[in-house]
Formats: C-alpha cells, structure tokens, sequence
C-alpha cells in the first residue's frame, strides 16, 4: 500500500518516515516538508541518510492509500479536505480529531473549524478501543501524555477498582523531543540538560483525553526531565475500597495479557523493576506496573512509553494496521535496546 | 574552631571538607576514611586536588570543637561516644538522631541502639526550629528529600492553610549522589543515564520525618532522574478550603522573606519560571513555588535543593554555624552556576 | 538455524540476543549466564522482557549450528573446543582470535593458551576481509575502536594515498557500554556522567589490530565521554604528497559505494553534517567522513559507530551471514532513531 | 572599586556579574543588556534570582573603575571608545583585541576596525605573560580553547623540549556553553545531548591565538561532547628528541609550582587520574597532565579547563585582579564540586 507522511521533518514526521519504510506492506512515496522541500530526508533525520527521497511541497500532495499526518496542532482541521482527497485513509497524529466534542477545543485548545467531522474520527488508543479502527478512514492516534496515563489507568476501570469518582493525581515526567524540532532558549542544551522543570503545572490540554476516554477528572503536572523520548506516568490512585496486590494483579492481567504491545513489570528483580522509559525506547512498547501503600490507602501506578512510538507514530502506525486489518505488530517489532542512552 | 569531618571520602563527606576548608572560622584539621587512609583528600575528591591534608582512621579522632559525622545510618549511634568525647559538638548528617522516638526507628530503620540520646538531639532544618539550635551540642541535619518536602508545605502549615488532616501526595525527583558513592550495578552510567526510574515507590523513610515534623501523613514516591545533585519535591495539596494567589504569596513570603536560603519563583518570566534544581546547585538556596489548580481544588507546591548541600553539608554547616552564633551565611555563599549541567 | 549466545548477560550478549532473536534466519535456542541462570533473559536486558527464555549455565551447551561467543577477553580461549563440539560456526566477539600471531597476545594481552588456532580464525571486518568469510568455521569479530579506526582509514589504502609509513594520530571518544555491565566506582553515574576522561592515554590494545590489518602505526589515544552506546574516531593523517578532495571522495566512495552498511557523510548541510554516533545509534551502520586542512597538509578523517552494533554484535551477525551466504543485512534492517540520546 | 559588566545576559556575563558580586574589592554596578532590559539579572541567570540589580541599556554606562565586555566577537571594536570613556580599565572578552596583527583579523575574522588600538592590548592568560598585566587599561582575555592548548604546551616551550618546528595535533572537545546562549537548531537539546559532534574540523580561530603566543604551527579540531561547561586539550606532540618522564616533571613543575590555578594530574590513583573538565567545572583552576608513547616517540598532553571561568570570565577576573595589583584569587576561591555533573 501507498503511504505519504505530512510534515515530514519534525520529529514525529521521521519517526513515520522510519517506520513506514520498514513496513513489510506500505510503500513510503511522498514526505512532505516545506521548510526541507527538495532536501533529502537524511538531511533532517540522520538515521535515514541512506534513504533516496526527497521531501516534497505538502501542496502537491501525491494519491496514496495511506497518509499519516504530522502536523503541528491546528493545521490538520484546515487541511482535512486536502488530505481526504489524497488518501483513503487518514492518520492524524496531532489533537485535532481526537476529542469527540467541539467545546473541549475551545477550553483546551483555539477552537475547531471543522466541528461537524468530530464525530467521524476514530479515537486510536487500541487498547482502549481496538474494535472501533478495523475501516476507519479518519483516525486521531492518542496523545503521549493521555496514552501513558490511560494505559495506566485502564485496567483498574475495566476490573470496577475505579468507578471515576475517586481523586487521582497523575505526575508526569517527559523528554525533550515532545517539544519538537524547532528549537528556542528553554530547549536548548545548556539550559534543557539535567532538568527536572515543571513546564505544565496544572491545566495541561492532554486532561481533556483523559478525562473523555476513562471518565474521571485527574489532576495533571508534567515536569521536563533530562531524557530525549519518554514519557512516564505516576499515578497516585486513592480508590474508595482496600485492594490486594491480587486484586491488581488480576486487573493488569485481565486487560493486557494478550497485547502485544504492553508489558507488566511490578517489583521483579534485576535494575529495572518497575516500568521505565529506557525500557522500551525506540519500541511500540508500553510497560505498566503498580505498589500498594497501604498505610496511605494509595495505590501508585506507572506507566512509560516511547513518546515517539507508543505515543505517536507507532500507535498511528498500530491503528493503521489495524484499520486495514494487516498483522497488528507489522513494522513495529524493533524492541529496543540495552543499554541505552537519554533514551 | 577545629572541625573535624568523619567519613570523609564518601560524596557528603567530601562536600563538607570543601565547605570547612572554605569557611572563615573553621579549620579542617582532620578527615577520616577507612578506605582512602593515608591518600590525599583529593585523591577521593578530585575537586580538592590542591588541599594539603590526608585521610586519618576514623579510630584516632583529634580533639575539635565540632565534628561532622558524615557516615551511613546505623554507624553514629554506635560511635557517638567518640564523637562526642573528641567535639564540643557533634553534627550528624545520618538519619541516626533525627526521630525523637525510638519506635520511628523500629518502624523505618532496623532499630536504634541508645534511644536515650533521642531527646537531646535538636533536628536541624533552621527554617523550621532554627530557635532551638543556639548552644546545641548533638544536632541532626534533616535528610534531603524530607527537606525539600518540608521547605515547601511549611508555610501551608504557618499560615493555617493545611491543618495535617489534608491529602497531600509528593512526588519526589532525585540524582544519583543520593546513592552514594560506592557504585554497584544499577547506579552504573550506561543504566542510570536517562532514566525515570521509580526506586521508592511507597514506604521511603523520610515519610517519617516529614510525618514527625508537620504532623502529616504523606503519600510520598521517589524516582530517579538524570541529574546527579539535586531533589525537586513536586507536592500535590487538597487543602479542606478555597485558597487564592494572594494566601499563597502571603503564606510563603511571610514564613521566607527573611530566610537566607529561601529563594520564591512562581511563575515569572524567563526559562527558569518555577524551582528547578539546576538553578540551586551547588548552593546552599532552596527555591519554593506553587501553582494553583482551581477546577481540581488543589495546590501544586514545587521545591528544589541541592542534596549534597541544603539537603545535607549546607544544612550541617548551616546549623553549626547558628549552634555558634556565627553568620548564618558563613562558608555558603556559593550562588551555584549559569549555565550548569547535570546538575 | 539454531542460534547460541555465550555470556548473554553481558551488555554484547543481550544485544546478540536481540539481534539473533529478530533474525529471519536464525533460532535462538539458548543464551546462557552463570550469575542468571534459570532467569529470563529480561531480567538482565528489560528490552528483551517480552521473550520467553531463561539462561542457562554455559557448562550445557545446546547442538546448535552457531555460536555467538559474547565472553570477556581469555575465556573463549579455554572453551573453545567446547564451543567447536557444540556448533558447526564459532563467532567469537572477544579478542581471542583476531591477531594472527601470537607474539602479539604476549605483548598487548596476557598470552595465547592455543596459538595453534590462530591460523584457522578469519578476522570479521567484511568491509576489509569479506572475501575469507564464506564458510569460516571461527570468526573472531573486529574490536569496536579497531573497527571504527579501520573503516576511516581504510579507503587511503586502497587508493594509494596513504602506504604505511606516515604518521597518523587517532583520537578516539568513547561510550560506557564499552566497559560492560559489571559497574564499579569510575563507571558510577556520578562520577562517569558529562566526563572528558583519557582512560587510554597510549597502549590501547586495539592498536594491535590497527597495526595488523592496515599496516601502520598508529598513534592512539581514547577518551570516555557521556554518551552509552558509540564510538567515535578522529584520525588526523598527514600524506606524504597532496591530496585532493576529489581524490578523497574517488577513494572513500571507490570503497564503500557497494557497501550495505557504510554511509558517507562529509560536510553535509543540516545538523549532522560529519559523522556522529547518534546519527548511527542502535544501527549496524557506520558512517565516514573526512576534512582536508590545506594549511598544515593535514588530512582529518572522522569515523562512527555503535560500538555494540558495528563494533560488536551487528558486527558478528553480518559476518555469520555472510559464512552462511545469507542476505548481508538479514536481522541487521534497525536504522537507528532519531532524535535520540545519549545515544 | 567599582565595575560593570557589558553584555550581561549572555552566559559568559552572567558569569562576570555572579563573580563580580562575590568579589571582596569589586562592587558589580551596572549589567546591560539590550534583550532583557529592566528585567532583573536573576531573569537570566536563575543563580542569582537573589541579587537585586536590574539589565540596562549598553547605551547607558556608568562611569566605573573596571568594564569587562563579554559581547560577540566585533562588538567591542565598535565600542571601545565608549567602554574607555566610561572606565579606567577595560577587559574585553571577544576576540577583538587578543591577536597583535590585523592581518590575523583579515585571515580569521571579518577584519578589524580599530588596529592602531591592537598594540596597546595586553592579552591575558597569566601563566604566559602575568608580567605584563599591572597597569593594562585595555586587556584581552584569552580563547577558551586556545587557554587549555596554550597552557597544555607552554612548559615544553618554557623547558626548551619544543622549538616550535615540531608537529603538534590538538584534539578538543567543548561543552555546548561554548556556542552561548541563543539556542538554534543544532543546540537544541534533543539534537545535542550525547553527541561527539565535529564542529570545527579544521580552520578554528583559535589556531591564530596559539600560534601567535606558542610560536608554532599547530593541526586543530574542534569537537562538542556532552557536558556545558568544559573545554578538554589533548595534543599529541612528536618532540625531535626523547624526552623522560622526569623532564616532564621537571618542565611542568617549573612552569606551574607556583601558580595558584594550575593543577598538574598525571596518572595518580583514584577514578580521576588525569586532567578532567568536570574536576575544574566551576572553579578557576586549569589541570594539565601528559603521558609518554615511547612507540610512536609521542608525547600526550591534556589540558582541562572550565571555559566560563579560566576560559573566559575567570580568567578575565584574574587578569583584572593582577591590574590592580589585588591577590589574585580574589573573589575566584570557588574550587568546584564533586560530584557534579554535566559538567
């Protein structure tokens, strides 16, 4: 199949570049970029200097059966005709199509033109919502900070821990490449290097998932620490009655023992004995593991992913293969390494 | 005055001999190590490469005023008597003599082998009991992360804000000169670069002191980042009812303005806007802000120390220093660096 | 085929795992550890949790058709007919079998327990030696600085620029994964984090290899700086007679044009314009570039690897595909990421 | 005395203006910068959130005993008759008035504006010319990396064991504080961190700076690695006759017995045997150390420095600390930390 990747030369933009030419069954034929437009795209994504492409203008979009969009926020809605016309199918990786209500956008975000094709867009968190993507043409791949936090939190909804009413603060710790390409003061190295920065102290737009796809308020920070991808969830959860180790232990079971693309990891031996970004970066994987503080009636969940993979382009990724019914870990099976480095 | 530091090749122990030999009325006249005995201070600490002074066996103590007692938990209670018969005053910068009761240490540490010492050792984190300092001969530096902790609920407390029934959860981020400097696998570069690693999910002992010393029970989870000096205490508060802007700034200038080591940022310009480590390290300062979180009712407080510093040589020095009535400022006037690293 | 991997615990034995395991060729049928046997292979390597296989101890060696050999210098050595029983081909990644003569394990390692197989080992830098490789029985793959050297320099012989008797200085900057998984106080987080450390200052043991399969002597030096995977090599060359930039573009693209893994990077535009190891992080690539400096008729080459790819385990694999005439590039597709760490 | 700091916002002024606060005979009254005018000093440099002076505008001098001048290369040249007017001594940071010859200008820079004021400039790297210094009005503080090479080589000069026809390699390696504080793609921290990145392969400015004050040709490259602050010379020097260990240690002791900011670290014991950058970071000291190759009859220098302090605001501190006829340590005690990071 036919794929094309809008706004190439970002970050995201060449993690699918990446991927769709690995795939077994997309064919990578267009990147877009106007800033690089003729450059090849070895020139912005190192990894990919063997790679014989060009970027092209996004305006001359080429037919394709596929066509991931990586595109800053709110360009997406102005150019969802565009790209309709072009491709079959639509993977959006920004927030544009992935809230079902148009007035979240205008709390959150600067509003939405496109209000009336909301409710055509298929939120892609398959975990979550797997039977939802098999044929969709407008897909909304889940944002990094929601997927982590979701991921998390899920199991405990699906095995009636949580009923949505309980308080849940969720502290969150994420690497520099979810500030993008395009540089500034605050990214730079000397003053982004060994950071813990609170950057989002409350009011952080990837709330609004949260609260639409598991049905709780959730009160959100995200601090930048000193890693390049990766994105860790802790959330603190007071459910209203005692749960056992046993009990959790069934729920994470219940919900991912057949994923292919979450791990558990709770308190086994070795260096890594909890869910860590430097365990599953450069993979599609999600890790998810918990501790019980019983003196505090608090249970601590953590979450990490790949902010690149898990929670962008490998998920849009993910749900196309899906969308299109190809085996769901197709192009995705890198693992990652070890060691590794930021990550 | 003489000062003595014991255990002086580990990290805190090498910091103190910097700030000793730093200080206008203190003279280093010993460092003890087993382990170097003999070599050069700066043969442990390449940062005192030009300091003329040897490491002696911690066995023959010389006769000083203070001695600073820099040794894991566990080992002062069993040397006390030396140290106290060798210095006038003793600062201890383990967890040995910071409970007041015996039981604390049954429930966090493996015990306490002369409990009846408890009641004559004054906890010192000046900014909350500096009063009774003055005069003491046994004083215990309050543990990084409780101080981070307890630096930023402090003045919740001052102002009546928070009464100790409230919900508070901390989630706290540390670097790798909390593990000290013995190594071992998991502190390794190629496996502790980069990562956020959950290292205390619940039961972190100094629950204990912050518990002591605010008369609150904390829901407390430490994880390890990239950084090496440095704890960020990130406090979730649910305070019973509203607080604006204005109690805020009112509770934390009133308890700070005049605090020498207390600097606010909350919020203003610049890349640094809310308390980072990085901004902190290698000073004596700690930096407190907050933010508030109206549509989940709660308060997010950051602090941020240097561990190696107000979070354990500073404060020990800080505390001699009042303990003899010198400027509190003595030997800390370090403003830390711009740019800095890891920190 | 069926697939061992000795010393699986180890930071090259996990990577051998990863690469054996995605293989399209190969089985991985046993890694082994003494320290972990009987425990997943993801309890060393949290990459690899997913994997459904445990150490075993390397006393019980599987009938495999190869076997990858990730032991510290000297073991292979003693347990080589062991290995030979087990497997049909031995790829061997220590130094045991990759200099020809004896004499010189006597002058850079410890001696040679069976310098009567030397001569039947083949030295496993296909850019160099692929020829010898189809149907090798023991492969001793190229050391990771050798490597990184070699393919620099390599192009300059065989286009006649550079004969042997010039005087060439490398100044080569490492990662920490070359000093393996076992820690220690110098491989500390704290102390190794952000370093610039000459740890070779003259002697290294890869001059060894250098001298041997390029015949000259070199001038070498290494430093260890932050990053985890990499290497990294400056050779400053000073031809005999001038030296043209389009001679050095006809000579290294003469070499490496045909080769799968060779990139070519020389004053590019973008970010990386020369090579890097995180432009090749993670990837069995290495990249090459060079520099002329007309006014002291110098001539700079630059070299990159990952030193456990390239250097090491991707190293291995392509040598094992090319003994068993399977695609160069089989198990070996991974490009590397970008943005990424350390790397 | 009072001084003023031009161009404080950059990271080498925020430098001068913490120094200069700390200075016991200097009084920091004024700070400019154009960017940040009317904000206050800890806006750019969180150190200092403390200090209570606000940026002005370059247009305003004050009329002041000392101005250091920390603009980009050029400025200075434009402005000098109005930093004279404004103070009895001006030390310049830049470029602008280190090289004797306007013909290095022409070769180097972009030219120079004012060369009849290039003879009356005293360049500052104490250890070579401290004589010179009392009394300058117009001093020129030396390069960073030109600094670390100079001071790496100087006692071979100074012990007759260089003539100044032999071949000399420097390797160095930077921190990312080298490239100031304007960020860019290429700083950016994604793109940044844990590179060995060549920057400057051949042709670096600061070949004229050694050549000029050592008197010999020297082949140059320039690489960033990850730390912030620290500038690392190796040279690989190939001496015409041999040369002892004892030589050495007699050239670098006679060069170095007696000056307080050099630390000679030749191969002791311990984690940091050799001249580090994270052994000096935040101190004013330079560490020099060297290691013989008897094979290749090559001598191996390294030289590490901190760039902002002995390789620029430091340095110029000392300088004006000699001009005044003041001790030269003032206000420059500060010996570093351990650990510490990036550095």
């Amino acid at each position: 199949m036919r794929a094309a990747v809008v706004g190439g030369s970002g970050f995201t933009g060449g993690e699918l570049c990446r991927l769709v030419d690995g795939h077994p069954d997309f064919e990578l034929v267009q990147a877009t970029s106007r800033e690089y437009e003729n450059k090849t795209v070895g020139h912005a994504h190192p990894n990919l200097r063997h790679l014989d492409l060009r970027f092209s203008d996004p305006a001359d979009l080429e037919s394709v059966d596929v066509l991931f969009a990586a595109t800053p926020h709110g360009v997406s809605m102005q150019h969802i005709d565009a790209f309709q016309d072009a491709a079959d199918t639509v993977v959006d990786l920004s927030a544009d199509f992935r809230l079902p209500e148009a007035s979240a956008y205008d709390e959150y975000y600067d509003g939405h033109d496109r209000p009336e094709l909301l409710a055509d867009a298929e939120y892609a968190l398959p975990e979550l919502n797997r039977d939802n993507l098999p044929g969709a043409t407008l897909i909304a791949a889940g944002g990094c900070n929601a997927t982590a936090s979701i991921l998390g939190l899920l199991p405990l909804f699906e095995a009636d821990i949580l009923s949505g009413d309980e308080r849940v603060v969720i502290d969150v710790k994420v690497g520099s490449s979810e500030g993008g390409a395009s540089g500034g003061k605050a990214a730079s190295h000397a003053e982004r290097s060994g950071v813990v920065r609170p950057y989002a102290p409350t009011g952080h737009r990837h709330e609004a998932e949260i609260s639409e796809y598991l049905g709780i308020d959730v009160s959100f920070t995200v601090h930048a620490v000193d890693m390049i991808r990766g994105a860790s969830a802790t959330c603190h959860v007071f459910p209203d009655s005692p749960v056992s180790k046993g009990d959790l232990w069934g729920a994470y079971r219940g919900s991912y023992e057949d994923e292919p693309f979450v791990r558990l990891a709770s308190g086994g031996g070795g260096v890594y004995r909890y869910p860590e970004p430097k365990a599953v970066a450069g993979s599609n994987f999600a890790e998810v593991g918990f501790e019980l503080d019983a003196a505090n009636k608090r249970l601590v969940v953590f979450s990490a992913i790949d902010n690149m993979m898990k929670g962008s382009a490998g998920q849009a990724v993910h749900a196309a293969n899906i969308a299109y019914g190809l085996d769901e870990t197709a192009g995705l099976e890198h693992t990652g390494l070890h060691p590794v480095g930021a990550p």
